[in-house]
Order: structure tokens, then C-alpha cells, then sequence
């Protein structure tokens, strides 16, 4: 699992920052989490292939998470794009990009499918046989939703040295994979635990912005591999955080400690700060595993 | 009069283009024309203070002239502008900029005035006491206007020489800038030229961008000082100009000349092309003073 952060940046896009936007490398999917204004050009800068993205999650309507939606979807057409396009948002986000497409007499080349999102409450919004996306409603100054990208590894490993001094023919590999017990010709059944071992950790991301210090999110995000959340704000600034529906790193860390979490990574920084290692260090103060999103970088997990 | 190119490709942005947009300094105004997707960060590159636009003219929404003005819109807001925004360009302009406003539970903290053009005449949409804006109708795949800028330079130049030798008065000087004719105390009458030489030229800049060659503009732009002229392409694609409704570099120059203008500034070329200089060579052939435009340029007039 892989995060590279377009943009990480509150507010406004300027020379050396960029607003809000990364993908998430999961399973062999590449879901882009939201499109500040100058999304498509970070994609060609960090050369992921426009044919890659699939899935669009955007968490909310402010510009700074939403504005680069409208001129991907156009240079998706210019490009002559065929494969189906998802947007996952908040109701209100289909109206938007068709008056746009509208008003340039422009249609897409490719089938855009909008899923609105209207819910207060989490709910499974995509699925497949590898992976699994839930909504984590946020509390914001508009509609919010987070979203928590799950594997699902309910494969198991396949113990070879036993499956071949067992002389288990491969048509069966798949049974195992899935726990099943195997029948002998001789009439014997092997159980599954000695032909297998436990399947790998599923791991699990979590994006959490932009919200105000919110611990209804807990049960949600419980346990999670990486915990991204936004920290618009030391607390020094919590006056400004909680008027303006923003989270400071602490209130990050805190939610990080309670949800028991692997990894917190941090971003969302107001510009107002010159040096976004102050975040790391306050909330280094009560969850040990801090990392700090900046544009351009890779995490993986 | 300076033109700054803040951006002069056609279609999408890249890393290293970006789409139209171009601040127009004239008479002490500073007229931002076209708005592409990320705009708002050229400004800030090239240091134009953002208080100082009042006046954006957009020519057609297509993105790569448009998806800009709703970033730019929203981040005057965040840094709390007071000053009006006048915003002109094709009907349907306001409803887009409300819908995403709306959306983003967004209120302007400054008066923000659609001028919306549906005319298929040229009209004059702007005017005080020293330029007059005028829109060129345009021929694209949707209703394009281009804009002309003209100033007006009536006062006559102060012969401060003849003026001081007739012990004229201060407050006489503005009835000669406006070619008055003086009577001094002894009665004498001394005619205006006597007092004042000529005005200056005024200066004047029609913006023609995305158009097919259409010979119908010549009467509006005639003898201007610079016409910037779309050159998506060169003559070897003067096919796909005619398809896509866009210009050649040939075609570009044939306007220039017929319309006898001082300058010639080539600019919205396609980026399936690696040297610009192509595009003056190719225009050379028929109009001497091509100009190329390039992203981060100023032009002096």
C-alpha cells in the first residue's frame, strides 16, 4: 500500500505548495483522494498515468479539495479516454462538473458515473473481491466525508512443502486458499491449518479532512495501518481551528492514541506556518508514530 | 502598455505550459484576460498584486480559458478582498461561479458584477475617461468573444516653453490639454497650437482568442497597435484548425496584415509541437513584426 501526497497544503494553491489531493495505491488500484485546482498537472509532474485512476473520492465541496475535478475530467476527454470514471462526493458535485461540461459544449469520451453522497451516517460506498471503501463522516462547515480504504485479505497462504508431500493436485489450491479442508484419494481429510498459514495483516488507510476535533470517528477508524489526518492548525491556533471547523495536530495525535492506530500522517497545514516540523513534534507529544505529509512524497506501508 | 503572458497553450495544463491568461497594464488598469486552471498561481509567480485586478474578461468557456476564475474568485475571498470584482464573458458565467460558490457554502466578502455577453455585434462593454474596452465577436465551437483595448489619448501634450513666455496661468492648462484657445489679459487671442503639439498615439490591444480565420474582424481591429491572434496550429494542420475551429500561424499573419496592425503577438499554440519559433517563421512569410508569446513573457508597447 502506497500514498504519494499531490498536495497537502489548506486554502490556496500557491508557487510552492498545492491544495489537497493524493492517490492511494491499494491492491492494484489507484484511487485519487480529492482534486485541489492543479491536480492534473502534479499527476504529469509525478508521471501516474491519467488511465490509471478510476475512482475519484472527494471528501467535500470547498475549492481547495475540489476545484481541479472539472479540468481532470476535461483533459481526461481531450485525451481521448474510453475507460468508465467513478466520482464518489457530496450531492451536488454531478450538477457541478455537467453545467461546466455544459456550458463548454463538451461531452466525455468515457462514462462518468457519479455516487452522491448524502448519508450522516459511515456506509460501504465501493466494493470488490481485494478491497473495501467506507465512508467516515466528518463535521465540517459543509457536508464532509473521510473515507477508509480497506484490503481485504481473506486468502490464506499456502503451505507448498505440505500441498506437495500430500501430492494435492493444484485444481484444490484454491479451496485451501479460501480454508477448506482437503480429501484424500485414501479417504483421509488434511485440515486446513496444515496445509496453510494465516493470511498477511489486511492493511487499512484512513483520510480524515477537513474536520474539527471529532472522536465519533473511533469506532470507524479503530486500528487502522495509517491514519491520515488534518492538522490545519497548532494548538496554539485551537481558537482558530475550533471557529473554523479545523483540527490542530494534538487534537490529531489524540484521535491517533484513541483509535490505536499504526501511523498518523499528518497534512492540511495552514501556510501561515513556515516550518510544518512543529507539527510533527506537538503531536510527537502524545502518539509516538507521527509522519508528515509534503507534496511530492511516498509513503509506503 | 505591457502585456504580461501568464499563460498562452491550448488545451490542457502541463508542467511546464500553462493555459491562456495574460494581465493587460493600460492607462494604470490592470485587465486580466482568460483565466486557465491555475492562474491564480502564475499571479502570484510574477508578483501582480491581486488588489490591483478589477476587471476580468473571459473569452469562452472552454476550461483552458475558464476553470481558473473560480480558484481565484474563491481566494481573493479567503484573503478577505474588499474591493469590487467586475467579471465579463459569455451567458452562463454567473450561474457557474454561484453554483460552485453555493456549494462550497461560499459569500464573496467583496461586490462581485457579472457583465454577461450574449451579443453576436461588437459592443462596447467598458469605458471611463482613458480606455474603452470592446468585445470581437469570434468564430469557435462556442459563442467566443475577443476583446479589444483602446486608449483614449485626447489631452494635447503642454508646450510649456510658449506657455511660461505668455505668463499663462496654472489654470489654464487643462483648456489647453483639451485644445483651448488662450486670451490673455492685453486681449490678445493665441491659438492652441501655439500652446500644446499633438497627443500622444494612443495605444490600442485586440485580443483574438479561439477563433477560425475569419476575415470579419478586420474592420475592429484595424491599425491596432498589437493584436494578439490565436496560432493553435501551423498550415501542415491546417486541417485539423478547420475541424477544431482554431487558427494557423499563416492565417494568424494574413489578419495581422489585412488589418494592417503594428504587432503581431502569436500565442495558444498546440503543444504537439516542440518549437515555437515555428510559428514566426511561418508567419514571417506574410506579416514582418511577429511577436511570439511565452509563458512568463512581457511585452512593452
Amino acid at each position: 500500500m502506497k500514498v504519494k501526497i499531490l498536495g497537502c497544503y489548506a486554502a490556496t494553491p500557491r508557487t510552492i505548495t498545492n491544495p489537497t489531493s493524493q492517490v492511494l495505491e491499494i491492491k492494484s488500484h489507484m484511487f485519487l483522494v480529492d482534486c485541489g485546482e492543479g491536480t492534473q498537472v502534479q499527476l504529469r509532474k509525478h508521471k501516474i498515468k491519467f488511465s490509471q485512476i478510476e475512482h475519484i473520492f472527494i471528501s467535500h465541496l470547498h475549492g481547495d479539495h475540489f476545484f481541479g475535478l472539472i479540468g481532470l475530467i476535461s483533459t481526461f476527454m481531450l485525451l481521448g479516454r474510453e475507460k468508465d470514471l467513478h466520482i464518489y462526493g457530496p450531492k451536488g458535485i454531478k450538477e457541478a462538473i455537467l453545467l461546466l461540461l455544459k456550458l463548454g459544449n463538451a461531452y466525455t469520451s468515457y462514462n462518468l458515473f457519479f455516487h452522491e453522497l448524502t448519508s450522516k451516517e459511515s456506509e460501504i460506498i465501493y466494493e470488490d473481491e481485494k478491497v473495501k471503501v467506507t465512508t467516515i463522516p466528518l463535521k465540517h462547515r459543509v457536508y464532509t466525508n473521510g473515507y477508509l480504504f480497506e484490503e481485504k485479505n481473506k486468502e490464506r497462504k499456502l503451505n507448498i512443502d505440505a500441498i506437495l508431500n500430500y501430492d494435492i493436485e493444484k485444481v484444490y489450491y484454491n479451496k485451501i486458499k479460501y480454508g477448506g479442508d482437503i480429501t484424500l484419494d485414501d479417504g483421509r481429510v488434511i485440515p486446513n491449518a496444515e496445509l496453510s498459514f494465516d493470511p498477511e495483516i489486511a492493511k487499512s488507510y484512513a483520510f480524515c479532512s477537513d474536520t474539527i476535533y471529532n472522536e465519533e470517528i473511533i469506532p470507524i477508524i479503530k486500528n487502522v495501518t495509517v491514519l491520515y489526518h488534518e492538522s490545519t492548525f497548532l494548538e496554539s491556533e485551537s481558537h482558530l481551528a475550533e471557529k473554523t471547523m479545523h483540527t490542530t495536530a494534538k487534537q490529531a495525535a489524540n484521535i491517533a492514541k484513541l483509535a490505536e492506530v499504526k501511523n498518523l500522517l499528518l497534512g492540511h497545514y495552514s501556510t501561515r506556518y513556515g516550518n510544518i516540523e512543529l507539527f510533527r513534534t506537538e503531536a510527537n507529544e502524545i502518539f509516538e508514530n507521527v509522519l508528515l505529509a509534503d507534496d511530492g512524497l511516498e509513503f509506503e506501508f
